[in-house]
């Protein structure tokens, strides 16, 4: 890897290092968003991107932005980011080091003595994981006008809805509109990878050519809880056995339509909840989550009829009956925009890096901002593809090096993107 | 049925109703073991006992005594009863059914100027039902001699150890030895079925030839627990597709080994814990708990063996590690005493009431008492056979006959255990 970086790798680190810090001591790394010390997060972000000269604000979707202004505000808005919050015992790197990237490529602009034409916002993006509202993505997809009064409607196991915990950041859940931005022309994220393929063939960078679809279906299965000494096995109504020939079934199927498909897939039961979960008693009633993820939306329509029809027989079966099926959240594969990606390409190019096409399984900030500008995202190697867990690991280098890229990428968008757009009918 | 008992079913039926009504509010029907609720039934079994003549005391296993002096004492006692205590949102009549039948035999005797020659003793057992420490059957292990030290060590979630819950409930720890009996002649329990044989076929009683053995395993499998987005399905350890393979042979193999065996068997899965339970983390391990019960060891070996094998195939296709079977418990099968069953047959022809052998399914306080006396049961029929659960039901009139049919079995045990033992063999 080049070690000699258009900037500060160790100014970088310190800032990722910083916040990693900022955890719950008895879970490390536990920094969820809305509490107490994501807030304690977001003071240390506001102080560091004041000495960058950045402006802040929050947004009323609870966005942390930090701006500078670019020499002819008018271009618009190249937006870089990621979020700060983590899931449960999550790691150091899976948000933050986007976040941190933002910033040390304004700092690096600084200390060039580089003024872009845009201007330029470093984002974080509000409660991108799972929150205990039980939806994720809170701030991006405010910004791109899909915070809903339903979700905001959303409560936390202890009472508070989501419209009041948005308020509590900063946020204002009654003026949503004026998060919607349509002034940002291109959004670029850095991204740990949280798999291995980088890793495993050596190779500096990942290019992101596309985020998968998320679709979260529950399956409930209701039984009866039967005595599990006294009730004959031919008059049970067992909700396990349905469910646990489904979690195989889904295994399977996803095993049969990776094979086939072209793009990506994978669906994983992640969640089975047994009631009343007692060793003397049947289980009467089971809820299973399947996550279920593409690039291809076809796929996933395609393994969702055949889980369908083999839940079924399995509830059959069992003698037990099974609701139909519920989607919990869906979203679409999201395309990254070529232009972004051939310059984050060139970029690693330019600083000798190698990098490669690689599709998001999991879901980012840049999904949702893909629906109202260019959006691409760089990935960065992890150790052992570890991700949402303390062992989370991405060495220092690793991490310089696509803020580098990014670095580069941004510099040639500023040039590309002020220029009039031509077709390519008119070039032809 | 015969409705000229020669007992009080309204003052039976009173009892069990007044011992309902002790229950936690939010969940009935509840009295758990060593809880306050369960104090203030047994407050209320003491003044029903004294005022029918039982002195009443407390043994160092916790067990709740109340006993009637027989005229002649040296012949040892005869005891009754069954347990108080109730699983969590359990039923009316599970347990309390055959306490309140002890009480209402002695005051019919009273009522009819009988006194037997052998002492009769009701008695309430301690924590018959699985308890926060993780144990059963806790006073009648203790009547037994087997409730040992590293019992007493086991502790409740809120760090309280048995030892000292033993004492709370005016148990006395150190001094068990006490509690271990060689003067009972003879022990009867009556309970509800648990099942639906009795119903379906319009049968009054059971006489039960035999009580299972219950075993159970603890089956772990550690995975890894992988972003579910971003680990293609070739590189993951999912814990759960290995435990919900498992779960199916435990069903597949249960029926096949229930249609080969001439005695009972049921296996169940009825704990299924999945970690760390969220949509987008692959699950890195689960722990199942299979409750295995039989009247024929042997059968249970054969089940163990098969299901050792199918599960560690499981878990090297799921490429996850599976520890060894763990036996949480085990417990032998119990075959009631023939002089006893046949006193029982002989009550229920005497009034009329049509019975049938059956085996039980369900442990009971009886099964441990046949370690140190002649044991036997009685069940009574329960709608839907429905147990375990708020909507647990058997109707006045089928615990009277129950009750009266124990009535008519002690008063002729009391003359025929009274006289000198004939071996079969002087009388061939």
């Amino acid at each position: 890897m080049k070690a000699n970086l258009p900037l500060d790798a160790d100014r970088l680190w310190s800032d990722v290092m910083a916040l990693a810090d900022i955890t719950d001591p008895a879970r490390p790394y536990t920094r969820r968003s809305f509490t107490a010390l994501f807030l304690e997060g977001r003071e240390l972000l506001v102080k560091r991107f004041a000495e960058a000269g950045l402006t802040t604000h929050i947004d009323t979707a609870g966005n942390l932005i930090g701006r500078l202004d670019g020499t002819n505000p008018a271009l618009g808005v190249i937006a870089l980011g990621s979020h700060s919050d983590t899931v449960p015992s999550g790691g150091r790197f899976d948000g933050i080091a986007g976040v941190a990237t933002g910033l040390e490529v304004v700092r690096a602009l600084r200390d060039a003595g580089i003024r872009l034409a845009h201007s330029i916002e470093v984002v974080d993006f509000l409660a991108e994981e799972p929150s205990e509202y039980g939806l994720s993505c809170v701030g991006s997809r405010g910004m791109v006008g899909l915070l809903d009064g339903k979700m905001l409607e959303l409560t936390e196991p202890g009472g508070e809805k989501l419209r009041d915990a948005l308020r509590r950041v900063g946020g204002d859940p009654d003026r949503l509109d004026t998060a919607r931005r349509d002034d940002i022309r291109a959004f670029l994220e850095l991204h740990i990878e949280q798999g291995i393929v980088l890793e495993s063939q050596s190779i500096d960078l990942g290019i992101v050519t596309s985020i998968v679809g998320i679709r979260r279906i529950e399956v409930i299965f209701d039984g009866a809880a039967d005595h599990a000494g006294t009730t004959p096995l031919g008059l049970r109504h067992d909700a396990l056995v349905a469910a646990a020939r489904t979690v195989a079934s889904v295994r399977d199927v996803a095993e049969q339509l990776a094979a086939e498909t072209s793009g990506y897939f994978v669906a994983t039961v992640g969640i089975l909840n047994v009631e009343p979960n007692a060793s003397n008693v049947v289980p009467g009633r089971c809820r299973l989550v399947i996550d279920v993820r593409t690039t291809h939306l076809a796929t996933t329509a395609r393994f969702v009829e055949i889980i369908d029809r083999a839940s079924t027989e399995h509830a059959v079966a069992a003698k037990v009956t099974r609701a139909a099926l519920t989607t919990l959240s869906e979203g679409s594969p999201v395309t990254c925009d070529p232009v972004l990606r051939d310059a984050l390409h060139q970029g690693a190019q330019s600083l000798g890096l190698s990098a490669t096409d690689l599709a998001s399984g999991a879901g980012h900030d840049a999904a949702f901002m893909s629906r109202i500008c260019p959006s691409a995202m760089i990935f960065v190697p992890c150790r052992n593809g570890k991700s949402h867990a303390p062992e989370e690991w991405s060495d220092r280098d690793e991490i310089a090096a696509g803020a580098a890229v990014m670095l580069q990428a941004l510099k040639a968008l500023d040039r590309s993107l002020a220029r009039p757009a031509t077709s390519s009918d008119e070039t032809k």
